[in-house]
C-alpha cells in the first residue's frame, strides 16, 4: 500500500471515530436529561414530563443500532489494529452501557406516572433526588474522561460508586421504617424502591463505562472487583418488629 | 482471488461462526443452570447454592468478553458481508443478553442468601418458582430458535412474554396484599419482589433474543412494539385500605 493510500486510510478511520463520537455524545446528553427530567417528573407529579421521558427512549434505542452498524462496518472496513480497535470496541461498549441507563431512565418514569396519584413522602422522594443527582455527576464525569481519554479520571469515577450504594442502603432501610409504621406507605415504598434500585443500577452502568474508558486508554481491564456495598440485595435488612 | 484461496477464507470463516456458536452454547447452558438453581436456593435455603450460582457468574462474564473479541476479530479477518455479517452481529448481541440474564440470575441467588433466615410465605415462593420455570422454558426455545436459526419459533417466543407478565403482576399484587395484612411480611415480600422484577428483566432478554434471531434470519428488525402488560411498573396498583 502506498503512503497516499495509508493516509487515505488513516483520514477516512479518523472521520468514522468523529461520527461514532459525535453519536455518543448525543446518547449522552438524551442520557442525562432523561435521569433529570424522570426524577423532576416524580417530584413536581408531572404527567407530561414523564410521558416525554417515556418516549424519547426510542431515540437513544435508534442512536445504540446506528452506532453499533457504524462501528461494524468500520471494523470491517478499515480493519483497524491496538489503540484503534479499542476505540471502536469501546464505542460498542459504551453505547451499550448508555442504552441501558436510559432505560433504567424510563423505568423510573413510569415508576414516576404511578406515583402521581400516590400517597407521597416527600422527605424519601428528596432522597431519591439525591441518589440521582449523584449518579448523573458520576456520569457526566465518566463521560468528561472519556472524552479527553483520562484514565485516572474514569479510575477515581469507579472507585466513588460506594457513596450511591450507600445512599440507596439507607433509602432501603427508611422505606422498611415506613412500611412498618403504616400501611398506607406500603405502596409507595414499594414503588420507591423500584426507583431507586432502578437508579442503583444506572450507577453501575456508569462504572462499566469506566471500565471501558480505562481499556480503551490503557489496552487492559481493571485488575480487582469493584468495592461494593449493597445491603439491599446482600447484608441484612432491619427485620420486622 | 483464484477459488481456492476463496475457499479457503469461507473455510476459515466457518471454524470461527463454529468457535462463536460453541461458546454461545456453553453460555447458554451456564445461565440456564443459574437460573435453575438460584430459585432452588431459595425454596430449599440452601447457602451453598446461593453462593455458587453467585461465583459461577465470572465464567459467563469472560465468556461474554471472549466472545466479543473472537466475533470483532472475524469481522475485521473476513470481513463478512449480508447474512454472514448478521451472523455475528446476531452472536455480538446475543452474547450479551446471555450475560445479562446471567447478572440478573445472581441478583436473585443475593436475595435468596437473605432470605435464608427471613420468614417465608411458601405459596408466595412458589408463585416465583413458576415465573421463573416460564422464563426458563421461553429461553430454551428461543436459543433453540437460534441453533436453527427458526425465525417462526423466535416470532412465538416473543409474542408469548405476556403470560410471564401476567404472572409477575398477580405476585405484585399478592406481595402487596401480604405486607399490608401484616408488617412481618414486609421484609420477606421487598426482597421477593426485587426477586420477580430480576426474574421478569430475564423474560425482557428472553425476547431480546427472540428479536435477534429474527434480525438473523429474516435481515430486518421486528415492526412493532412487543405486547407489554406489566402493572408492576405502568398501571394501578393495589391501594392501601
Amino acid at each position: 500500500m502506498g503512503i497516499a493510500m495509508v493516509e487515505h486510510t488513516t483520514r477516512a478511520f479518523d472521520t468514522d471515530l468523529q461520527t461514532l463520537a459525535l453519536k455518543i455524545a448525543e446518547m449522552s446528553r438524551l442520557d442525562e436529561a432523561q435521569i433529570r427530567q424522570s426524577i423532576e417528573a416524580i417530584m413536581k407529579r408531572d404527567v407530561a414530563l414523564a410521558k416525554s421521558v417515556i418516549a424519547a427512549h426510542d431515540r437513544v434505542d435508534s442512536l445504540q443500532r446506528e452506532i453499533e452498524e457504524k462501528a461494524i462496518v468500520t471494523i470491517a472496513r478499515r480493519q483497524p489494529m491496538a489503540v484503534d480497535l479499542r476505540d471502536i470496541i469501546g464505542a460498542l461498549r459504551i453505547c451499550n452501557d448508555l442504552e441501558k441507563i436510559g432505560d433504567l431512565a424510563e423505568n423510573v418514569a413510569k415508576e414516576g406516572l404511578i406515583l402521581i396519584d400516590a400517597f407521597v413522602i416527600d422527605e424519601v422522594v428528596r432522597q431519591l433526588a439525591r441518589m440521582a443527582r449523584l449518579v448523573l455527576d458520576q456520569l457526566m464525569r465518566v463521560l468528561a474522561s472519556y472524552e479527553r481519554r483520562d484514565a485516572a479520571e474514569a479510575l477515581a469515577v469507579w472507585r466513588s460508586d460506594l457513596e450511591i450504594d450507600s445512599l440507596n442502603n439507607s433509602l432501603f432501610r427508611e422505606c422498611l421504617t415506613y412500611m412498618l409504621e403504616n400501611p398506607r406507605n406500603i405502596t409507595f415504598c414499594t414503588h420507591l424502591l423500584f426507583c431507586a434500585k432502578n437508579i442503583e443500577r444506572m450507577g453501575d452502568h456508569t462504572t462499566n463505562i469506566a471500565e471501558t474508558v480505562y481499556y480503551i486508554v490503557e489496552g487492559r481491564t481493571l485488575p480487582d472487583e469493584r468495592p461494593k456495598m449493597d445491603i439491599t440485595s446482600l447484608g441484612v435488612p432491619t427485620l420486622p418488629a
